[in-house]
């Protein structure tokens, strides 16, 4: 086992992961950008290290800072998280040229699953199925145009280098496509620092349906079942849950083998997700992997008793996978819930400042993961995720039931600090989600609760 | 399912009971003492109502002022957790015969089992094996001679009327015979109005093991595996787990059979405990039942992903199981830490006062409960439990590895205020503990670790 890690994050996921670091007996370094010195992940860490100002460009997104302070700290493993750091196949092959060992599948996978186009054509390969669309980059508004002949309207543009649901626009009559293409290209530049965008086709209706795999270095791979997220809100998750509701069973295991079989196909390692779009026509399609844990890691944990996080430090140390495929047994359902930091009154306005009072919900069968506690100071410099309440049952109904009474247990009071704890008991309560009619598209006509507001 | 329930308790149960009564929607009502007025289950009742001073005798232990404070407040139940009214057949009955429905077995369940001797004889008539010693109670010295003679020493002698290792004593030799007796009689009479004892054997060497049941009204009767209680201080439990480590399987098999053979003969209704002593011989020996929900419940719901708090609601509602014993099915292994307000260093003087800070530990599979948060103030007329942490991992070691990091996560921070944790702590990192060896008189010789001291 590798003996000690350098947390390259920060928030409730470095907290997540000094955790599971600390249950393997793992020495743990924790970075702390100058806003999040004494925070959560500082009181688990056996050491913190100042890794720069509270500016993500000047901390938590500058590589060479990073590596820099995980040499000097004399960690063995960079844990990179989500977000930041954890999808730069750069930031994973310097940390191997300078001898650490990053937790996390290797550069090269991460590169061709990065790329939208060659993870498309990976799987295609792979015999996944993909929307209709471009499986090269659209480089230009012409072949943007001959595209979109052929795909037809509703279509998406993405960033190639995107993920994570970030400068994406749906285009739905031929008039926008000019327009949008320029945007999207434009803002793809600014995000990735990679302009080049791809077009598939629009689901409209659709649920986000996504896989959780476990593969090991020596050929290995077992999925953990799936988990819907298509409660999104300006395509981020906001509920989660495993398994995924209304799902033919048949259609549950093509969908679970489908994401085996991309793993092992691109020698995937490590712990990892695979996207995909579930149609009303109850056809599913490849959408992109994700080559890191994931905020919703916890509802596959509820549902399988497997700790993904350190199932990845043991990948990582060189440890074959602990279980087959029938070992994994998927028992109940799991919900998370992320509460953020927001005001939904105003449009989900981040309200940062001083937590005075924090209380978690606890008791049977209830989770908490967050870096918050009373007199906690949420700085304005980052994401908004505040906690994760991840509530288990034996059943759908039990399970939403559980978390609804969970979120008014919860108890955030702080000047001027608003959550979206009340606005997501209310999308609980909508007779969509409790029937599981849902897709992706259902916050688009979500009224904030009066509540709320 | 019953409408609404009154809840005849305090602490951390009356949060657990009250979490339950909102996940089936049944309405809440606390009876709180002026003590607890504001404190934990306060916050989660739909309504609370007071019921005396803060004097046990005078608000939880009044049967009267209990069932006239549920009357009043249009409950139609009333759950009496453990401890206080739990376990009074009279006070179940009296509920009766009031139209309210008593959560718990039916009364003359009730008085049959708490009543030791009768206890004893009908486990005897259900074939369970039991230590040698009187059935009958051993009402004079005499007697006493007579039994001792035939049972050997060392003996233990207790209250027929006792329970919760309250009011017990263990004599190694006959010249200590009298004086035991006498004592123990007076001390029966005191805490149980009942000076009635009796003689068995004492099992030096002895682990304590009991067995979770749930059984309906029509017959039927499931187990949720058992439970090893051996760490002990005093008689009362401190750290339990599911299931027993280092227990064969077909002698766990045989427990947990004779514990449903018992309930069924003797129509048990509701969720019980069959509390066995496991001799290093590798027999097993009955003890006596638990006709209420135990403090260590939640090890068995996090093993079998049952809330037994929940089935108690349903079986008093008049519900069948919803479970057949093939269906609980235990999964991994589950340890809890009963953290106490007291100082160990000082005796484990109990020691109440203002809470500034309390964090819970969080996380992956670490469950909390506890009716504290920051700014609680722990009443010096109540036991001393704070909060229950309880982890759950795929096996013992690393679940014992959990532990020991929640417990440090874990801070309770106030004036004069101490806890167990640290303790418990050192008791985890017994090699005994950890191998599993330990049995009831682990503690006796237990130092308090310096650093607590």
């Amino acid at each position: 086992m590798i003996s000690s890690v350098f947390i390259a994050n920060r928030g409730e996921i470095a907290v997540r992961i000094a955790r599971a670091a600390r249950d393997l007996g793992v020495r743990v370094v924790a970075g702390c950008s100058t806003a999040d010195l004494g925070s959560g992940v500082s009181v688990l860490a056996d050491r913190v290290v100042h890794i720069g100002p509270a500016p993500s460009r000047r901390s938590y997104l500058d590589a060479a800072v990073t590596i820099q302070a995980a040499l000097l700290s004399g960690a063995e493993a960079v844990h990179p998280g989500y977000g930041f750091l954890s999808e730069d196949a750069d930031f994973a092959e310097a940390c191997a040229a300078e001898g650490l060992i990053f937790i996390g599948p290797p550069p090269e996978v991460m590169r061709r699953l990065g790329d939208k186009s060659t993870a498309r054509a990976a799987m295609t390969a792979a015999g996944l199925p993909l929307l209709p669309g471009a499986v090269e980059p659209v480089r230009d508004i012409e072949t943007a145009r001959c595209v979109a002949e052929e795909v037809g309207y509703p279509l998406i543009i993405k960033a190639v280098a995107g993920g994570g649901g970030r400068g994406m626009r749906i285009v739905t009559e031929e008039s926008d496509l000019v327009p949008a293409f320029e945007e999207t290209t434009a803002t793809a530049r600014v995000l990735f620092n990679d302009g080049r965008v791809y077009l598939e086709r629009y689901l409209a209706g659709a649920r986000h349906v996504e896989v959780q795999v476990l593969a090991d270095a020596y050929g290995n791979c077992v999925h953990l079942g799936e988990r819907d997220c298509s409660v999104q809100r300006r395509h981020q998750k906001l509920i989660e849950e495993s398994p995924a509701p209304r799902l033919p069973e048949g259609l549950a295991r093509r969908i679970r083998e489908a994401a085996v079989r991309g793993a092992l196909a691109t020698g995937y390692v490590g712990a990892g997700t695979f996207e995909f779009l579930v149609g009303e026509d109850g056809e599913f399609y490849f959408m992109e992997v994700n080559c890191r844990i994931q905020v919703e890691h916890p509802v596959s944990e509820m549902v399988t008793g497997v700790d993904l996080v350190q199932e990845q430090f043991r990948i990582a140390s060189g440890e074959r996978l602990r279980c087959k495929q029938s070992d994994v047994e998927l028992r109940g359902v799991a919900i998370e819930c992320r509460i953020n930091a927001e005001d939904p009154a105003r449009g989900f306005l981040p309200t940062p400042g001083l937590v005075e009072e924090f209380v978690p919900p606890g008791g049977a069968f209830v989770r908490v993961d967050t870096h918050a506690r009373s007199g906690y100071r949420i700085p304005p410099d980052y994401d908004s995720l505040l906690a994760k309440v991840i509530v288990w049952a034996p059943d759908r109904s039990s399970a939403i039931t559980r978390m609804r009474n969970a979120l008014t247990e919860l108890r955030v009071r702080g000047k001027g600090v608003h959550t979206t704890a009340a606005y997501l008991d209310a999308v609980l309560a909508d007779p969509r989600f409790a029937g599981a009619t849902h897709h992706t598209r259902l916050l688009d006509d979500f009224d904030v609760p009066v509540a709320v507001a």
